[in-house]
């Protein structure tokens, strides 16, 4: 990869365009309205830049809401704001401001994020805790109040916007909009669902913290929304991972709007409740992986496939395990089938493995098994499978039936590059 | 950093010389002879190399030893041999193998250490149990039995060698010999301590494990051996990281050889004691040091203070999460005072910490206080401190008394010329 491409991207810190990742999907997705829904897009200028930068999401009044945030014990005040509205579980407006996160700035960041809810409700007459607010970017700067209001203002005021034009607005360091659909039916109707997503690892300036917007115009009682919601994390968004680091702002959120018209879902014993989980799944799912094959300096989309763990999370945390480690991310990108940093990484991972019963495979082919090198494996498959850009890796501990699919990207220049070539 | 220098030091893995750290000290430090200790080199050729690669020493009847081993549950042969031979407390020699760790290869790999055991114990009349085996390189490939027994029984027949040519002999992908020494008076005695390390992260085909061996000829209850050595370890090798990823072969051996004469420790209560832990604690923290000094494509040596924490161990914990931080570590590569970087690696450490009560320094600057960024603090200082080769971070969470230094180097394109940028 040459070096200028990769520069020109951290560049991009200063307003150049950014060069897109090698694994971006060759076009942004056709993507239906979603009825109750009404996106909006203006230009808070949060930094010194000529673009889109707060993303406004009216949503008609009977919309449930659901979410999951970042574990990290120093959230910033949008994180603790939409914890503390969650529970109410009903919402009426979206808040997305990208470039600066507010992430620790004290009590001039909770300021600021009272302040956009008390502006949202006053404008369009709901209560401050129905509005939803998310911020990505620098940190440690507190929120312009002033930008922020009139950012807001602008919006109200603004036409519809495209579903791209929402994605392309909560960016930071991405180097593509991100969005997927599904549809399921749900008795008699037919309900829809849209996501945007924006994130790809964590870079500074921006830290480049994952924020999530599910729509739905299905009706699904709160409670249960969450429900849904928490099992499709599992398998999603927690099972990605760039880095190994972790943003103080990390967000998804889920509106259902109930327009519909489907029996709300309460519980798995309504008719429709499977189907919608499979497609909540798999639009977090198809989230997610956009992220990854954003990563920072990402060359591979690898997937990697633990079975026969004591548990689905012990299988979990293994393939977390080696898909943190530095030493297989570097091998992956040097196009090496090097499985003993696979072993290394099931060694340190610290949930049951036993040395002996290990098999491991890259694409479809073994390269070892019973604890020892597959004799003789033809490699010519193995070295083609590596060229490519989608790799695999499976890992088999043959104790149980434990078993968990994570996804990550290769480490490369790429990443040295954006992270340290530059001075914020 | 020169590109051509990082890819020379990875054409290493073929027997060109290697590119010595910028971070290694000035020159190898001269060293005592230990009593009853007696080390030896030769060729085994386990790699297509001209170098040493076999190290024997012998020890006198009468040698206490102790150890601790690296905690992956995928470990090598060599460490399962080591953990059932130390709770008999004696030995009588050690084995070193470079180039060959023997990990990951079954019943071969087993039967190759026995073989080592044997032979060595045939020769010099002790028993197999008095002989400690560690071995460091290319895993999956059982060692030759056929090249031990050579090279063990030329160390043998050898003169007797020098630290350095040990210190040497015992390097894989390590760029320069690592050694350090001091001295304590145990009552009327004076005692002295010789360490040899090697390690530099973790390479592929080669996996840079740790391996670690103190000589003393104090006197000492191989029981309370192992105890100071598990405080000593506790405070050098677990609070070092390079690249977060552990060896399936890390071992630190202890030998003490009773030839000093002193009246043998066997509590804290025995005079001397608690001088012999402080030098102890003190040799495991220089050759500790040594490890990171070397680390993969290191330019800067970072020593971590944690403080406020609740207890010393969660201390511990937050400050490993930060210097395993790619995101840290690459923010100081670029010499960027970064401290958002820190504060998200205190998040996501898992362990108690409140972001409004966070303070971080660079050097002897306070970057951050009370949650907020100092307003105005002075950048000159901490721009200076940051170009430099040896970078201090401090945080105070301001919990309670627990404290923690880790060191750690940063992370550099050389990382990923070594690791990613050839074929095993």
């Amino acid at each position: 990869m040459a070096m200028s491409a990769l520069l020109s991207r951290a560049d991009s810190h200063y307003g150049a365009p950014m060069e897109k990742s090698p694994l971006a999907p060759a076009a942004f997705p056709l993507l239906p309205s979603i009825a109750g829904v009404r996106p909006a897009v203006a230009r808070a200028r949060y930094k010194a830049w000529d673009r889109c930068d707060l993303t406004f999401v009216a949503l008609d009044e009977g919309t449930a809401v659901a979410g999951v945030t970042t574990k990290s014990l120093c959230p910033s005040p949008e994180v603790e704001w939409c914890r503390a509205a969650l529970p109410l579980g009903r919402a009426r407006a979206l808040v997305v401001n990208a470039g600066n996160s507010n992430a620790f700035t004290g009590h001039r960041g909770r300021a600021a994020v009272e302040a956009i809810a008390a502006r949202v409700a006053g404008a369009i007459g709901c209560a401050p805790s129905d509005v939803f607010v998310a911020s990505t970017g620098v940190i440690g700067v507190p929120l312009p109040i002033d930008k922020a209001e009139a950012g807001i203002d602008a919006a109200l005021a603004a036409p519809e916007a495209s579903w791209e034009e929402a994605a392309a607005t909560i960016m930071t360091t991405d180097t593509f909009p991100k969005a997927a659909a599904t549809r399921v039916v749900i008795g008699d109707r037919t309900v829809d669902l849209v996501g945007i997503i924006k994130g790809s690892g964590m870079i500074a300036p921006d830290m480049a913290t994952m924020l999530g917007f599910i729509f739905t115009d299905a009706a699904i009682e709160p409670a249960f929304l969450q429900q849904m919601l928490n099992a499709a994390n599992g398998r999603s968004f927690s099972c990605i991972t760039v880095d190994g680091d972790t943003s103080t702002s990390d967000t998804v959120l889920a509106f259902a709007t109930a327009k519909a018209g489907n029996a709300p879902l309460a519980s798995f014993d309504d008719a429709g409740a499977d189907a919608f989980q499979a497609a909540l799944t798999d639009l977090c799912t198809q989230l997610a992986q956009l992220v990854v094959r954003d990563g920072e300096g990402a060359s591979k989309f690898i997937g990697i496939t633990v079975e026969g763990a004591v548990s689905d999370e012990s299988a979990r945390r293994i393939a977390l395990s080696i898909a943190n480690s530095p030493l297989v991310k570097t091998a992956i990108a040097g196009e090496d089938a090097n499985w003993g940093r696979v072993v290394m990484a099931v060694g340190k991972a610290g949930e049951p493995a036993e040395r002996d019963r290990l098999a491991i495979r890259f694409g479809a082919t073994q390269v070892a098994h019973d604890g020892l090198a597959v004799e003789g494996y033809d490699e010519a498959p193995v070295a083609a499978h590596l060229k490519g850009q989608e790799i695999e890796i499976g890992v088999e501990l043959g104790l149980g039936d434990g078993r968990a699919t994570v996804w990550t990207c290769d480490l490369t220049h790429g990443y040295i590059a954006i992270n340290a070539d530059y001075r914020s």
